[in-house]
């Protein structure tokens, strides 16, 4: 129900965002199609089409196949119309991306961190957002960050970042400042659950999903109905941090036992570092300081002992987590993306039985686990994609029309 | 973002259910500050608010004070303008009241279930709704049901409800072809949670709450924005049959360890049963076949040792699980309420320990803990109010004026 009341001028701008999505979700669709979807009047599809061709939004691209009458014209979204910025903070490096509005990488920017943070951090943001603003890609509608750590997307601001050392810092203030665009901030698995969401073309538009980041960290990012879902106080999806092993190892948060300690790709390197001792049999046990995450993928693919364990524990623990996930919110298709998609699909099916050992059996098995099929450049595309997925209203460069 | 066009007359249905909602929602209420919260003209909400009093919705209840100018005339719902219907098919008696637009109880039926399921169920189910809708409580609006098990709400089936043997039972349209009356089924989680968020008055209406009913079974229920989230499947919130402890007691899901063989109400008394052997001090020992809830919680009032370790196992249990919970939704209240509450203050500070052992810091903190204020009546007002929460429009008796 809606709190505040309807006017005719936000009918219309409804209207025409709702076109405008049809279009956007489709590779092409005739007048005819988008007044079906929408409920729209053919003439109303008609006018507002006529603007978003005007605004160069869209095309036409020719005549479609007729089922009986007069072919219709297709319509198309011009893709390399708009351009908006995407930036992944990342634990080891940042990367900035122009991406057009079909999520094509146009430009990257690649910087190692090399472990710095607080001022430092940001004016490295500064640099890359500099770089590629001037690159003369145009017109540029928006940039998108993806963060780790606790945001307020709201207001804009980094709550607290570990990593980088940033407590309540007026992240989207200071860039929309400094570029004069909209900006918004985001947490990294929350973007990352956009961009698999957006253009990961896992599921319709109005469908939910979740979305499991697995790499240093372990966060889930959460779509309701098309939505990205945040909770109260922006953290929702933050399963990392709970304790599923009492007594367990430390954990950087401060507690011992975290998810992370055991599922992340980090916890499977550092477990099997220590277990190493264990396994005098294993391949990885010769050289246990050289253990990397390829080196136990291969161990893993090869059946070996020790990486049997770890990666096996990880799976168990990860999915007793996703059977806790999936009674609460009951959504039917998880996406798993991140480093620990190395592990492949014998990972994937062992994550998927300890969910299922753990959960009510018609709730798991109504759940489609899957992996991600964007890998790092989830990230980057959900950051630039978060503002279209709220409205196209920043594509319309005259909104006064 | 809407996916169907808005239509003049949709607007004016949504400015009407507007102003209902704010005048339902405050005791009285002007209608200037009705204008000022709804962001309608006066003269918008002075239509709408004649036409209210027209159907006999809303009064005028006399002068408020005045703030400088003329003092303004007080609005106020009528609360026995309209009826509805809850019926809480509980595990050892159905519940059926006549609840009118406030929550007041008017009239109540009980019956002992009595172990009867299947048909025999049903007919209790109608026999309770003849009486009820005989007594001439008019204009009678709606019947909402709160039952066990899996719900599809939005085709009013019941799809596997094992205590009552009922499944894929199309119960809301059983009940409308027999009374005429809209119908509305929940799972009675859910239901108990939409009675707290209406009734219970803990919070604004557009706020989000997480409600965990423990009693013979354990289920949450979750309001996200003002409304009921259910999920892909309609189970969200089934977290009883999460596994918690591995290798734990069977559970009637047929797994082992649920949360529910923990932390459930008739988990306490069958583990205080099962462990009295190994308490020969405490007062429960002497008689173990004996032990109800209500000796439980005398012995815990005593601080009796069994009692301790049953009662604070069921709270470190659900309090892990809490952990989870608000990881994944990150919403600020929860709400615990049925027979489990009968241990208090205590138990649920001991709740909260574990909740906060078991998650991040900021997490919990921001998370308020607190008792249920409806007790049994939550789910009985909640499936009535459900079709209130979705939308006013069953209030108005002629939507074509």
């Amino acid at each position: 129900m809606p709190h505040t009341k309807a006017t005719h001028q936000q009918t219309k701008l409804l209207n025409r965002d709702l076109v405008l999505k049809m279009i956007f979700e489709h590779d092409e669709i005739s007048r005819a199609e988008v007044a079906r979807l929408t409920k729209l009047t053919r003439a109303t599809v008609s006018d507002m089409v006529a603007s978003l061709i005007g605004e160069g939004l869209v095309e036409e691209i020719g005549f479609g196949s007729s089922i009986g009458g007069k072919a219709p014209i297709l319509l198309r979204l011009v893709a390399d119309s708009r351009y908006l910025i995407g930036l992944n903070l990342g634990q080891d490096k940042f990367i900035g991306a122009v991406v057009n509005l079909r999520g094509e990488i146009k430009e990257t920017i690649e910087m190692p961190v090399d472990g710095i943070d607080g001022e430092e951090a940001l004016q490295l943001v500064y640099h890359i957002l500099d770089q590629l603003t001037g690159k003369g890609w145009q017109p540029l509608v928006g940039i998108g960050i993806g963060t780790p750590g606790l945001v307020n997307t709201q207001e804009g601001v980094v709550v607290n970042a570990v990593n980088l050392d940033w407590r309540d810092l007026p992240l989207a203030s200071l860039l929309e400042a400094r570029y004069n665009l909209p900006v918004s901030i985001l947490n990294d698995s929350q973007a990352t659950a956009i961009g698999e969401f957006v253009y990961g073309r896992t599921l319709s538009s109005d469908g939910s999903l979740i979305v499991i980041t697995a790499r240093h960290g372990i966060g889930a990012g959460i779509l309701i109905s098309g939505r990205l879902f945040q909770g109260d106080g922006g953290g929702a999806g933050e399963i990392g941090h709970v304790v599923v092993q009492e007594n367990g190892s430390l954990c950087r948060c401060g507690k011992h036992g975290c998810l992370e300690t055991l599922a992340s790709a980090s916890a499977v390197v550092r477990r099997a570092r220590a277990l190493a001792g264990d396994y005098p049999g294993s391949s990885l046990a010769a050289s246990s300081s050289a253990i990397t995450l390829d080196t136990v993928r291969q161990a893993w693919d090869a059946q070996d002992p020790l990486a049997e364990q770890v990666v096996l524990d990880s799976a168990r623990y990860l999915g007793a987590s996703l059977a806790g996930l999936i009674s609460v919110l009951n959504i039917h298709r998880i996406v798993i993306t991140g480093d620990m998609e190395c592990f492949g699909k014998r990972w994937l099916q062992a994550v998927g039985e300890s969910m299922t050992a753990h959960a009510l059996a018609r709730m798991a098995q109504e759940t489609i686990l899957e992996f991600g099929t964007l890998n790092f450049k989830a990230c980057i595309l959900g950051a630039s994609a978060y503002m279209l997925l709220e409205s196209y209203s920043l594509l319309f460069l005259n909104p006064a029309e």
